[in-house]
């Protein structure tokens, strides 16, 4: 038997984003209270300045710093007024100081604020400063955050909470956003139980517990998805077929965990080929390796609708690890994301990896309290304790071993949004 | 006015972390589906061996190591039978070999499986081995993830989406996790308005967006509160005692932003202090300095209910820094969580930053294409575009001046939560 040159993962993350980009997800406006991860469709333009106009920073006086020139020996001001944040004062008079509180709007002909602490209030009513005064101290310019016109929000970013506070901080109450992909999730594998079902103790021989299907739900739902579990495909083909053409119908993604590899006979390979279009690959990346990209039509008709389809190796942690480099880029992607790929970061392997693989790697490492990598000992793709273990990937290139020392690419767990 | 002198921020971290742990939440089981993000309150033990049997990584042949002894001119094996995963194959004879499929127990007196590809199937219908093989070759051995009665997650371990597939691969449909701290918000502030109620061009003088609360509420949700938003306080003191004993009665925090500097007047302090206890700190932090830390009892009794109470400055990135850096660690504390603190990456600033503060500093930097750490121009703590920019914190010490290509502690926001 001739074994096939593997497809480099490069190559696959390619592909993968090329079918992604066919065909976005539409837009919809949401509330921006609910558009915490998703994709900007939109970009928001700002119709006026934050701040609105110059404000203080501190609870003080606000005065001119002209009636101040002979400091500290110039005579006190008069506190002519109170401004609250929200109050408007009214225009300062020569000579005159305005108590003033953070965020409130300094009046008309000052230029200047002096702290509360930094003055004495006289029993006169009088106010000496006690430290000198520059013009526009503890003044926030007007628009410093924001002017009139600008993009505070691009196409193609992910809100977090702080895109959402700065989109509610220029009066955006709703979003145009990419829709959530709808994902269809389908297990396969005859040998599968799910928790609850079955006992510990009650468990038939070569019977396994379905965990793949509930890190690829949390998964999902983090990444903004609506999902759909189908459960464990159908043992039958035609049910398969159902199956699927129903998910193709309401779905944009369908993805199945398991029943991809080369020798593996299920149902859901002859299927999706019979309604569709399906590639396997042999990736060179480890964990992982088989991984299946396709297509599967809604019916028969020419203008039927399509859900991509991408099928995941059935190792946990091979499953785990490929929908983090290659299902979450794609995701992210038909959201219209500028940022698919996840910044690495170069950390210190306090670890030796001298077998060096032809396949490109995803190590499970720890940072330690020294500032560098620990490896955790069992790097088998059937090790799901070894992703709980861990807070992050060594992403290694093909064919490179690791000395203690080297420098390596991390990849955060916190950062692939696990 | 005679200045106090600040808290630091690491007494102002264990003060409030001491509060947290005095009355954690209560413990709950709920489906692992629905486990994500929550803290374990009661630790995983396994009732199983995972994998429960040796099994095979490669779809192949499974044989005895023994029949191969003269390789490479043993004689072709028998393929005696076929196990598929989930399938329990019969033991395996003198001289026989098992086509097998990835996941399938290997069969009793097999010790190593060949992967197809180094196999040939010859037309008399036996299998000549191409490759050498080494014992144990191919298969996972019973228990390498997990032994029976290992603690597979810990109390207090944050559970993610891998923590939940391992939870199921031992069976476990429901976990023991803390309550999720329900948390009352408040805005406070006359000169609040709501997006969507004012349009941009029609703001009165003074009026500004109320930005905090979408953040806020955003970055709750991800923590796994339940959250009641009871908008902008009441400006009667009457009302807002009500508003406050309500809270207490059906909330564990009280969180407001805006209210707790030294000079601002409005009702929340006051009506804090009438019904509970209230310190107002000065911190040593910037973006930050007012923070304040009570508690609120829900009616006059001994023994009525009380809710702890937080007060944040009311400035945008002081709110969301405080938030990060004080708020998120109270409540993962208050759910028993191991690790409440941000593990900090050593990176290199690649800017300057010559004016040493006296306070503890947040600066707002990205991560640039050369591995090294930017800096948003404009460190205002208004300036909530600094915060959509940047994808962390740098936490550099007071009196820290930091010079181009310094090492400092870099706060990622994914790690935080954002």
């Amino acid at each position: 038997m001739v074994r096939a040159p593997l497809m480099s993962l490069d190559e696959a993350i390619a592909l993968v984003l090329a079918q992604a980009v066919r065909e976005p997800m539409a837009p919809e406006w949401v509330s921006t209270f609910e558009a915490q991860g998703r994709v900007l469709a939109q970009a928001l333009t700002s119709e006026l300045d934050v701040p609105a106009r110059d404000n203080t920073s501190m609870d003080g006086y606000a005065l001119n710093t002209r009636d101040l020139a002979q400091w500290p020996d110039c005579a006190p001001l008069k506190v002519a007024q109170r401004i609250a944040a929200g109050a408007v004062g009214l225009p300062l008079q020569m000579g005159e100081a305005a108590r003033i509180f953070t965020g409130a709007w300094v009046p008309e002909g000052a230029n200047a604020v002096a702290m509360q602490e930094d003055c004495e209030l006289l029993e006169s009513g009088g106010l000496r400063v006690l430290k000198a005064v520059s013009p526009a101290q503890w003044i926030r310019q007007q628009g410093e955050d924001v002017r009139v016109g600008q993009e505070v929000l691009r196409v193609g970013e992910r809100l977090n909470a702080a895109s959402l506070g700065l989109a509610a901080s220029v009066g955006a109450h709703q979003l145009c956003v990419a829709k959530r992909p709808r994902v269809a999730l389908f297990s396969t594998g005859d040998e599968l139980v799910m928790p609850g079902e079955v006992a510990p103790g009650d468990m038939l021989p070569g019977a396994i517990y379905n965990s793949n299907r509930f890190f690829l739900r949390s998964l999902l739902i983090s990444l903004g998805c609506t999902l759909t579990d189908y459960g464990i495909v159908p043992d039958r083909r035609e049910a398969t077929q159902d199956a699927l053409k129903s998910a193709a119908q309401e779905s944009d993604l369908i993805l199945t965990s398991g029943g991809v590899s080369v020798g593996e006979e299920d149902h859901v390979k002859p299927s999706v080929e019979a309604l569709g279009t399906l590639h396997l690959w042999s990736l060179a990346m480890k964990p992982g390796k088989p991984f299946a990209l396709g297509e599967v039509r809604a019916g028969d008709g020419a203008g039927e609708r399509r859900a991509h389809f991408m099928g995941l190796p059935g190792n946990p942690v091979s499953s785990l690890v490929t929908f983090l480099i290659l299902v979450r880029p794609f995701l992210l992607a038909l959201q219209g994301a500028t940022q698919v790929q996840t910044k690495a970061f170069q950390m210190q392997a306090h670890f030796d990896w001298p077998r060096a693989d032809p396949r490109q790697e995803f190590l499970r490492v720890r940072r330690n309290l020294q500032g560098g990598l620990s490896l955790f000992d069992n790097q088998s793709s059937g090790v799901l304790t070894s992703c709980v273990w861990a807070d992050g990937l060594v992403d290694n290139p093909p064919q490179n071993p690791i000395r203690h020392g080297d420098w390596v690419r991390y990849l955060p767990f916190s950062e692939l949004g696990l």
